[in-house]
């Protein structure tokens, strides 16, 4: 595979009123990420709600994104769980079922104690789908991940064969400048920091994996447009557009707030799940209000 | 049921050198626990290694364990997960194959939000298994929850209809206390802290889970006899070498440790999985010089 | 010294309207505390919000505490600082105007890093009041320290000439049994949780140094006297109470509750500084209300 | 004053073998860094170790920078201090001795609980130096504080007359870019993380305050000048160097490892205070190899 470039979408999961899947709302979805220019799919993560849907559901929501994205753009396929074995058996799905790529955080009810047995879960992993690269999926805030980065990356790429490059979920720059540069450019990092992406692009990033790349990929393709042409102070103010629509999310429950935008704009996804709570109506109503002060509906998501 | 009262053993899972289980070493270890006074079996908890497992191991371990107490002792099932759904399930199956009750933690990859939301997620996986007494496992320090705890079973005792009681696995003895007076003592609260079960007794709880009770539940039974005989002094030396005994374990991965002394008591359980490590065999050596050391082979487990 | 037994007292400082010290008040709080059979003064502690005072105003606070004890009861000066200097220089003050003993915190703004250090910076501290027993304040919540309390211990008696013990303020009994145990009981291990006061009498500990033996000493006496007399149910019932008084004034900033209580019964300390904010009319009113319903004003002050 | 912009150095405190200040050592550093192109001094914060000095000493060592810089560079002076009223005359006395601005981290013993009590806390400081612009220090790392700073700041630039601005040490560079947006670009925000000046600058920063510009200005004056002639490959490989730099640095205690470093540069600043530790000198020979494998002493300092 190629490395990840430009805006991978974080996919969010299609549930019914009933809580259940409804997977037949999944290709719409992915026509509009095609058409707003997004460049590959990263399903079952935290966006997807990957941790809060059983075993039987992943494998359902993978197939669901890979038959849809239909080859036009790699899919990622999601896998980490409390059990090591569990994921296991989902990568080697995600594999037999034509998936891109597989990712995976660390266990986190235990904690991972070290960089080695970091390297050694995420090694089982991989393995259970050796003909795709492995990406791991650092997000210490979800994880309570201790593990210095830098030295699983390096331990990992003698280790897992597979090791391709990580989804890095976290705001330091410095560690993200010194994973891109190791090993004469190995490794594959995409960031996963929507409001940071400016930044990240200045320090050499060129791939990355977020949730509001579902409903405002235009807005950030400006802003990679004026940082490819030097534009700075335009890549600013289009950052600080995106900060703004984030604050605004980020002023509810995020998920929930974020389906129901997608709701907004036609896509019929539910709300989330437990432990997530949705929106009541009054809160959708308050959140629209707030989106379109910041200008949401002129153009972020189709212009 | 009636409430857990005096020891329940928080049970191992066997796994053979393949990593795979190995249930036929559930039933011998089941008649030790009964010949060392355990009064019930807390399985696939954090000591089972439950989150490590795969759902259908999961399903294994408990019917092993069910099967083998053969109603001489009540057994726990916990069946706590990041997916409610995939606990409902573990919930309904334990119901199913003649469990006394059913436990379950938090989700904490996503961690709740608010008393009412942990309500909501206990009360879901508890109406998987509707006929039988649920209770919850607070543990903060592995779950990362922050949720007041007499909020939560002050709002799951109206909502949760078979809200029995608490696996309380902290250090708060107030907590503890406020907890047992609750609307006329309703609830059972049962101690998770091994090396304060005494302080426990003393602020009135009358049972305790543990892992430690594998394999020294005759020294903790003749701590809570001098307790009950007021011997206080005789209980605090007895609560002190208990807490050498936890010492020494600490200095090494715990549970792993743990398994190393099944091992050396004649019950061949394996290691642990990933993320824990297993035990060098010179870390063993070092383990069995150091239980040595605090006396743990003359008495602790026989006496 | 003889070691601290009984109800140590963490007591306030007086503040008058205008926010300066009115150390007037003193006297007449301090023989509240000998009739109500307080055992011991701990001064410019968290209660006493020695760090929110400049170096003289603790300076002054230490002596209007000295002079007014009068030899009557001991007391104790916290001198804990960010600074190693300036805490060595109020130890030094301490000495010269006839304190009883000295404490003092870890600096907190820099974490310490390792036993070693924490005990280097204790002895620096210790040795400017030679002749002085000296008392380690391990109160993790809020300096944020992670040293193991034992290790700190051990390596300061053969280190710091003069350690005595010290003011545990943690829930761990496990430790405390631990550190009271240690080289022959050596150490004087105070406790510091006045809402767990039952577990720690249980494990061994004999005094006691807390914020609400100001306003409840007759309480928790018949709290002790209950243990002694072998009497748990009636220790319960009474800690009970402790914990309800306490959950009470937890509703509220807890320092500034305790001080609009002190003015409730008769005492004009004022409320408490920044970075503390000061209860409002309503919020005192409410607080009465509440204690009320616990029953406080009738006996927790003088049965 | 005018806003700070290019490279402020946070200060180093001068010590001799017997751990007391040793001023006379200022003005050579202050020639240094002048004669390297820095632009300002900030005096007594972290690096310059201002919670480890006694107020006394607090104050001769903001003289000692503002006599030796002379006008030629503003110089800030830090004043945090678990004591609001210390702070307040470290204020007043920085505004005394013709200090350019005045800084201050927040209480930290005692965690600030509100905005608006954080705004209290600041504005108590502030009007210790009516006439000095004043900047937050907003390092949560250290402090612990959760106070978010959007609020801090809108609330504070009404109620606080001479709130400047904010030295952000903290890697979130969303809030860098809405810190620095509010208000028609009101507030002076300075960076804090040396590591990541590069995506500060990007995101829109023109002023950071950091150690590492005590011994590598001309490192970063070259970042800077390729970032604004849109070099952004070669900023990015300065950067690189520095974060090699600086992770040399942070393979032993940060702070005294500097303090090593400016005596092989020939400023002989002794070794950190308590609760730091020194450097073996063991270690500071493996610190100057480290330094020469990455290139430090041929033009870091001196290009």
């Amino acid at each position: 595979m190629k490395r990840l470039t430009g805006l991978i979408a974080a996919t969010y999961t299609p549930f019914g009123a009933d809580g259940r899947l409804r997977l037949d709302q999944t290709p719409q979805m992915v026509e509009h990420l095609v058409n707003t220019g997004v460049n590959g799919l990263y399903v079952c993560g935290s966006t997807g709600e990957g941790m809060s849907l059983t075993s039987e559901e992943r494998r359902l929501v993978a197939e669901s994104y890979v038959k849809a994205a239909d080859g036009r753009l790699p899919v990622i396929v999601q896998v980490g769980h409390n059990s090591v074995a569990e994921a296991k058996q989902l990568a080697a799905h995600a594999q037999a079922i034509g998936a891109d790529a597989v990712s995976a955080t660390c266990p986190s009810y235990f904690k991972v104690q070290s960089p080695q047995l970091l390297v050694d879960c995420m090694r089982e992993i991989a393995c259970g789908a050796p003909k795709l690269p492995f990406y791991y999926y650092h997000v210490p805030l979800l994880t309570g991940s201790l593990i210095d980065i830098q030295q699983f990356i390096q331990l990992g790429g003698e280790q897992i064969p597979n090791l391709f490059g990580l989804k890095y979920t976290d705001t330091k720059l410095n560690e993200l400048q010194q994973c891109l540069k190791l090993q004469n450019q190995r490794f594959d990092v995409v960031w996963g920091c929507d409001d940071m992406i400016l930044g990240a692009w200045a320090s050499g990033a060129t791939g990355a994996i977020g949730s509001t790349y579902n409903i405002a990929a235009p807005l950030y393709h400006q802003l990679i447009t004026a940082v490819e042409a030097g534009d700075w102070n335009d890549a600013r103010a289009l950052q600080n557009q995106a900060i703004e629509m984030i604050n605004v999310i980020g002023t509810f429950p995020f998920h929930s707030a974020m389906k129901a935008i997608l709701g907004m704009l036609g896509y019929d996804f539910g709300t989330c799940r437990l432990p997530q709570r949705a929106l009541s109506s009054n809160e959708t109503a308050h959140l629209r209000e707030l989106l379109e002060q910041v200008g949401f509906f002129e153009g972020f998501v189709t212009r």
